[in-house]
């Protein structure tokens, strides 16, 4: 599979040059600061997450592969149990930052069996082995993503408008992205689409990201507040509404950032089609519907000071902060995964994906 | 009719105690700073209504009632020809700065026609009817403000919770407000409503300004993002949505704060009644149905830096900053005014409001 880089957008996860320390661009910077930090001590690894400056369910992942890596190194001469031991202890501790996004356990989950089949090899050549494998979650990110591309691009046309919530764009991934992929896929191709970015508060993930790398990648974007998507609809100006996901249940109920069940509502009534993409690693077979999504709430500091000059809200008020919330699958045209597009009914239609190894389309 | 003021708000707009000048609070500082101005230029009459200092539709009405006042006294030894010309410019002026809201003409008429039936006579007098005028503006609103209230009020029981979306309080109008004055009467009458207040991007006058209130008057708020609004209505918690109105059809359909048409759209699909609280004046028959209402547009600077310590959107992308969306009279369970409660078919109803001075409720 080709895996064209996208060169206009940095490469904002990965190892620093002596391979000892993870290297990321600091998103909770962004846009008005460029800034790598290295991180190698597993409380600051921790906090990247929590604080999100790493952030998106599948560049957790491979920050997460990275950041056990990294760690790893820091071993001596352990032995093969001691050595699994203190892995488990900090992927459960990487695991806790954040509980809704499924990728970050399932990439703890794989460097762990890598581990686990390698613990009993030289130091050297166990860490060879994680290295490799963490890697190969960056790698193949970076392939689904190109899939995943692929496939959505086939739902829009020249002259679209598409709506996205949140960023679900390269700096959520590895390049491309999942929801941004068929933009910036048809961005290379010429074929020009008109975006809007709802800003997505609390944390302005799509002024401070998607707005940031759409613009970068030289594609038209309007960015608008949360409350204007219905308006944009209503509006006639888009097409299809594309975001990404951070756990998909067997049903087809998908948990993505705060707002993007609203996002569905609005889309069903305007007769907007909604289409979720993300690769088949988000997707969590063992969980049967969206009411067993764990939901992590924040704190209601960022909805009172984060961001402003001074507090915006009054103290000793409540808060409702939820990071995410569950569209119901009866909301979804189709989930676009890096092996087909699933269309519903999503129980069968996921199911198939799992079935066949093959790439399909139904 | 009782007029009980609610002693706990502050009396936000009026005359300074020598006459001669408008006195408001500034509402574009809150929660953080109570600073009264007083103005009486032009220039600075236009620019408090433009920033947003006053805001709210009844409000901005009382405050040009008050406006035009201040400024006719400003005049001198001019015919009652040149009084009438020099005001008609004043109130032009004044309309002129938000397009959207029917309250600001509709108060500046009442001024001008005062204005000329008072034409011809000597200034003390002239200026005495114009008093007399923008002070019963002022006062109707209140006797008006505690009749929707008591009509709205009939609409909730103990213990409901309830949706506001940007602020249709006290600070909007003149006390009680419209959306929040069933839950302030239920506050004097022991009847508590738990209200989940939107922040209501860009500007935030859910949380600077209904927050602020309804927690000043010992209401239980909680303070969402825009885009929580359809999780709390999903997960049981609110009976009713509660809104004010800038300008309302014939039809029903009903201009308001960017982002209420998104909110009606997510009450009908969550099956919670959505109800439109505001005077007759905000009714404009004249305007058959939404697609006549202009909608005010803003600067995108509102989304990129207001507020922020620095930027929170790149440079150099579009923006779409509309101030208020139509939200269609098949969304609306409900209008709440001072004469009574209208239900579909709204234009029988609405048109029946006009017919009989009489409250009604059908």
């Amino acid at each position: 599979m080709e895996a064209k880089l996208n060169q206009a957008l940095p490469d904002h996860v990965g190892l620093n040059g002596a391979g000892d320390r993870v290297r990321i661009l600091d998103q909770s910077r962004l846009p008005g600061r460029e800034i790598y930090l290295e991180l190698s001590r597993l409380e600051e690894l921790k906090e990247a997450i929590a604080a999100l400056r790493v952030r998106g369910a599948p560049a957790i992942g491979i920050y997460a592969g990275y950041a056990l890596y990294v760690l790893a190194r820091q071993l001596g001469d352990e032995t093969g149990e001691e050595r699994l031991a203190r892995l488990e202890d900090w992927g459960a501790q990487l695991n806790s930052t954040r509980p809704t996004a499924v990728n970050l356990s399932w990439a703890v989950r794989r460097m762990l069996d890598t581990a686990q089949s390698a613990a009993h090899l030289p130091r050297a050549e166990f860490l060879q082995r994680l290295l490799e494998e963490c890697t190969a979650i960056h790698r193949e990110d970076a392939e689904m993503c190109r899939a995943i591309a692929q496939y959505g691009f086939s739902l829009v046309k020249d002259g679209d408008g598409v709506l996205t919530h949140c960023n679900a764009g390269p700096l959520a991934t590895s390049q491309y992205g999942t929801a941004l992929g068929p933009i910036l896929l048809g961005q290379e191709r010429g074929i020009r689409l008109r975006v809007f970015a709802d800003e997505t508060r609390p944390l302005l993930q799509g002024a401070r990201l998607t707005a940031w790398e759409l613009h970068r990648a030289g594609v038209d974007v309007t960015l608008i507040c949360d409350n204007m998507a219905g308006m944009v609809m209503k509006n006639g100006w888009v097409q299809a509404c594309f975001v990404g996901c951070d756990r998909v249940a067997a049903n087809g109920d998908t948990a993505n950032k705060i707002g993007t069940s609203s996002v569905a509502v609005l889309a069903k009534h305007y007769g907007v089609p909604f289409y979720v993409l993300g690769p088949t690693s988000t997707i969590d077979l063992s969980c049967p519907d969206g009411d067993h999504i764990p939901i992590e709430e924040r704190s209601g500091e960022e909805l009172r000071t984060q961001w402003y000059k001074e507090p915006m809200a009054p103290e000793g008020i409540k808060f409702f902060n939820p990071a995410f919330d569950v569209t119901d699958h009866s909301l979804i045209t189709a989930i676009v995964t890096e092996r087909g597009i699933c269309r519903p009914p999503f129980r069968e239609s996921i199911g198939k994906l799992f079935l066949s190894g093959a790439d399909h389309d139904d």
